[in-house]
């Protein structure tokens, strides 16, 4: 595991060095998952770390906040900086060509998504594999479409999309798969084969995939992203949704990025009205590019880190939690817990209320699902260890 | 006029200075006026000001950043800090009575305005006041209405809303009048009896308003902004979105105010799919509280500024394009000018082409209107006096 150094010294100008916020800086920097909750709970929910900025993007967003830089992004036509910086990310990271050209900033993620299915999506329903990130419940009305659930079964060893019932979905009408991979609240990978049978149903009905892939750089050692617009004629059909706002903890800076793979359907998104897709900032632009270009070293000593941090939760999750169950975490910082067997139907309320630790509710993912939660790792193992111990005492 | 200072000196601290940035600083800090021209080309089109950040908003968000504020928004519940500082502004500079937990966040002001029709529109078209805010012109197609224009005769006097014509829209199934006051482009301030008359129309049918009132600080000595919602039964019907944003020069920190005036309404906007509204920054929150508290005195600066900006435009107008017409700049920065009797159906294309100076076309505000070009007054006395030259010499 990477080693932790303090609030001052030297290390924290080493761009491979993963530093703890304090809680006090903490509850400053995360105005949302420290801010918002008293200050007796320990905040393990909302998807942010508890981690300070890397230096290259700290720096770089400082020295254009200094620059003055709080007016309207570029609108830089054909990617610009951000898409040559994602092209040059996805190279190295996933063997993954991106004409820079069809690289197209958006606020943020879900906006991307709710962009490309107003967009390119035919009226039909989005499909929507449970459980899923819990603002993309919502996402199919506010696109006036219906939202058709493809709920994975909580005992599955792998979470995985049912074929044959996707397959009958698109034959029923829907327009729409909303991927979301790697997989959100349940930190898995799908294979290439997987995506591979996901891709020939779609094909075969004329649908559409939107592939939010945000959580794409917090792949961990062992597993391996396939980017689905990588596939063989996935470009025909699907978008990418991609940002170094999840990786690199700057969701608040606002700019995520839709990706493509052909010129008409990024004329398409380009073309429409300014008021559908304006409200990036200069300052994610900023931020995006740093993390892409400059970045690296850091990913690698938050990758390591996380990595140390799941071995730590198995751990902890046997010693104090031995009837939890919980499938492999292959990505993402964000751990999946099925807790039915302690009996509760909503053990992050008890948690909260007897343990003063915070975590996601698992109906919030999957609506009806009980005895679920959803836990964030991305902190300090000292912290880990104090979450999994009160989780413990308050469901025991 | 200010005394303008250098970029160097104890005047950079004080709060009631307006600094000039040099070109070398605005093509850093205006990435789109300035970075989007070529070197040799002068730009006075979109709506920035070639201005350093007030002291109190430029510190504010350095901070935050210092301090790591790059991720969610607090999304505190009840309009929090944000809430309580536009309530403060409105009351000190408008005699306006805001509730503070009826302020509610969005984006920037073009989503603010989608959020309402969207939200609380009827399926009926849209009415919209031409000329207009551009992005305003693709705004009722995003909504999935119809947009029905309300155009002003180019030789009125003054830019009123035609009653009549408001009264029959509304006879014909219109949903919701997209009103922008003070009016962009016009620089002009609708008076207490204009807006009542289009409030009593609108109560009339049961329609809705949308007052977009993002250029309500910048009203200039001689003029008095009155919000739409004070009026007596406008909070039945209305909803305001307004913002620190075009005022302190931060569009792009992404942070905007829907105001509402009964607390169903609120509910109602509060309660949507997260995905609907989640999309601003908290660092547009931070700008936005810094410059509603402690902007007062920078913001009395600015208006000295853009009057004497004002009044030298006139004469720099009457002396090398006396054919130019022009209402009375009442607010904004932006004059909108008739040159038709200079013979151009494009004016602003002539303009960018032999003179340099990049001004923004009158067709883009207002389809198919000929002649009329939006200039940016919110710059140097030097700049502005060099823009009125090259256009001139463009034109003459």
């Amino acid at each position: 595991m990477t080693r932790i150094v303090g609030s001052s010294g030297a290390d924290l100008f080493n761009e491979a060095v993963i530093r703890d916020l304090s809680d006090t800086e903490a509850r400053r920097a995360l105005v949302h998952k420290w801010g918002q909750v008293p200050e007796d709970v320990l905040p393990a929910w909302v998807a942010e770390m508890d981690y300070a900025l890397a230096p290259a993007v700290a720096d770089a967003v400082a020295e254009a906040v200094a620059a003055g830089m709080t007016g309207y992004p570029s609108f830089e036509p054909g990617g610009g900086a951000l898409g040559r910086a994602y092209a040059g990310f996805a190279a190295r990271h996933f063997g993954w060509r991106v004409d820079p050209t069809q690289v197209l900033p958006t606020v943020d993620v879900t906006a991307g998504v709710r962009l490309a299915i107003d967009v390119l999506s035919g009226p039909g329903a989005v499909v929507l594999p449970l459980p899923a990130y819990a603002p993309q419940l919502g996402l199919p009305e506010v696109c006036g479409r219906e939202r058709w659930d493809l709920p994975v079964e909580p005992d599955a060893e792998r979470v995985t999309i049912d074929l044959d019932r996707l397959d009958r979905m698109f034959a029923d009408g829907a327009s729409t798969l909303l991927l979301t991979q790697p997989h959100n609240p349940c930190g898995q990978v799908y294979t290439r084969a997987e995506l591979e049978g996901v891709r020939d149903v779609v094909t075969r009905h004329g649908g559409r995939v939107v592939s939010d892939e945000i959580h794409a750089p917090l792949v961990l050692p062992g597993a391996e992203h396939v980017p689905y617009l990588s596939l063989e004629g996935a470009g025909e059909h699907a978008v990418a949704v991609v940002a170094a706002s999840k990786t690199f903890n700057t969701a608040g800076l606002r700019c995520a990025q839709v990706v493509v793979d052909d010129p008409a359907t990024a004329a398409r998104l380009a073309g429409v009205p300014i008021a559908r897709n304006d409200s990036w900032s200069p300052l994610g632009e900023v931020a995006a590019v740093a993390a892409y270009e400059q970045g690296d070293a850091w990913l690698a000593a938050l990758l390591e880190r996380l990595d140390g941090q799941r071995t730590l939760l198995g751990a902890l999750l046997a010693e104090h939690l031995p009837r939890a169950r919980m499938r492999p975490l292959e990505a993402t910082y964000l751990a999946w817990l099925d807790l039915r067997a302690y009996g509760h139907d909503d053990p992050a309320a008890i948690a909260l209320e007897r343990g003063r630790v915070r975590v996601a509710p698992g109906h919030d993912y999957h609506p009806g699902l009980a005895g679920h939660v959803r836990l964030n790792i991305a902190t300090s193992p000292e912290r880990l260890r104090e979450i999994v111990r009160r989780l413990a005492t308050a469901l025991g």
